[in-house]
């Protein structure tokens, strides 16, 4: 099956509104492109689910922050479209930031407006280090949610933050669509698949490995009835290579997003390093 | 015709479904109730264009200030819904605050998604008097055009800066509708239309009559060939009575709604003044 590659905004309503008359039901795949295995499982999934999928393939520059790595993230269109045309994908959707934003008009809240997620859910974990890029994050997929306006949207667990964060904009804005949460996808070896391991020397690679081992450790631990996560913290601490710039391990209600002490429930166990320059997150559902 | 009085989300959510399955065309004319002539052109407006016609009945608290008339803001559910079956409405969507944010949610930033309009637009006028209203307003819109996804929804002219953001969102976040501003409705000595005007004493509604008059001859200068708004701006100060408690006096590019000092296209001029403890809104396109 062909895809279709489509670059603006009116051209791909204009597909989506031909789906929407037939009765089609709609699965959006948001993405940033450099598509690996973890993107192709939502992609499966969103095919299983609905009759129709949409992958977007757009770096959105509102959700970098003015250090971090807007122009040097992977672009791999050509790879991405032939990965998406395997899988059956029937849309690639792939704007320029000016299709998205207009041309001439400043990227910031002084001339857009922005879909602002709760403080609350901000204040911690990536928020923290990485100031206004939820904003840009529910800016662009509700955005993306009016130009498809899917049934079903597929978001990776490995973005557990943004995840919760949109779940809570659909539900607080009163979006007609269910968001699919995807489990994370590993290397062999446990590493979590992202786009931006590619940044990763040989010798980064194996420290980065400490991350996703430091995670298990805790899972082996709360499993043997240990629940303080201080004690847990302090397990994992010592399992990460020192090498690693530990920017938070945090243990959040998987219901509330609070901040748990002791574990009795479902909890999110979320972690960010840097890895050289690379900044790595990952986490486990325990 | 009955109209159908609905205070759930859901219900009224499943009653669209339906018309929108039957390919009806949907407008909607959002108001917080105490229904006037004002809002009654809106409603036949959007009578004349769609299919069918929702009126949504909200005193929205997220847009008012702690100081403000959020609790005497006048309720009179019985009489707007009388009023909307005289014109032929379909459903009036009445729901409370609950209904719309949850119960014991903390109505701030801090616990909701907000939607929030460029910081260019919300500078100036309305929105430096009232902080976090027109974030307020922008969001309670938004929500709902997701509750009622219409093609057209009916906004009037007098509330000129809200008409201006809600148009820049719809633009932003690629809604697919249309605003429809309406013109002022006026009492026959010029006063324009407001649920607020019920606050005035007799003698405050005749020093009010002023603010409508100053815009007048603003009009009635501009067109004798004055286009510097520093003397246009001289001109209605001496006409305001001395009572009124000038807010504001803009005038602003209608299509940019940048400030504008000599005019030289199309101008919106907007007034916000204190009438004792009532605030009073007018504006004029020159």
């Amino acid at each position: 099956m062909k895809t279709l590659l489509l670059n603006n905004i009116s051209d791909t309503k204009k597909n989506i509104k031909e789906w929407k008359k037939n009765g089609q039901t709609i699965g959006l795949v948001p993405t940033m492109g450099a598509l690996h295995a973890g993107h192709a499982s939502l992609i499966k999934k969103a095919k299983e689910t609905c009759d129709k999928v949409v992958v977007s393939v757009f770096v959105n520059p509102i959700q970098f922050g003015p250090n971090e790595d807007y122009d040097k993230y992977p672009r791999t269109i050509e790879k991405d479209l032939k990965i998406c045309e395997e899988l059956g994908v029937n849309i690639v959707f792939a704007p320029s930031p000016n299709e998205m934003y207009g041309n001439g008009v400043k990227l910031s809240d002084t001339e857009l407006t922005f879909v602002c997620p709760p403080y609350n859910l901000i204040d911690c974990m990536c928020g923290k280090s990485r100031p206004g890029h939820f904003d840009g994050v529910a800016t662009v997929v509700l955005k993306l949610f009016n130009i498809v306006q899917p049934d079903f949207a597929f978001f990776g667990q490995k973005d557990a933050q943004q995840l919760f964060i949109l779940k809570r904009m659909v539900h607080d804005l009163n979006l007609d669509l269910t968001i699919v949460p995807c489990p994370i996808v590993r290397e062999k070896d446990g590493l979590a698949l992202s786009s931006r391991n590619t940044y990763l020397s040989d010798e980064e690679r194996k420290t980065a490995l400490t991350i996703s081992k430091s995670l298990n450790q805790i899972k082996i631990l709360y499993n043997q009835g240990i629940k303080d996560t201080k004690k847990l913290f302090d397990a994992a601490i010592s399992i990460l290579d020192k090498s690693l710039e530990l920017e938070y391990l945090e243990f959040r209600n998987a219901d509330t997003f609070e901040d748990v002490q002791e574990i009795n429930g479902t909890t999110l166990v979320a972690i960010a390093a840097k890895c050289g320059k690379t900044r790595l997150i990952d986490n486990e559902i325990i």
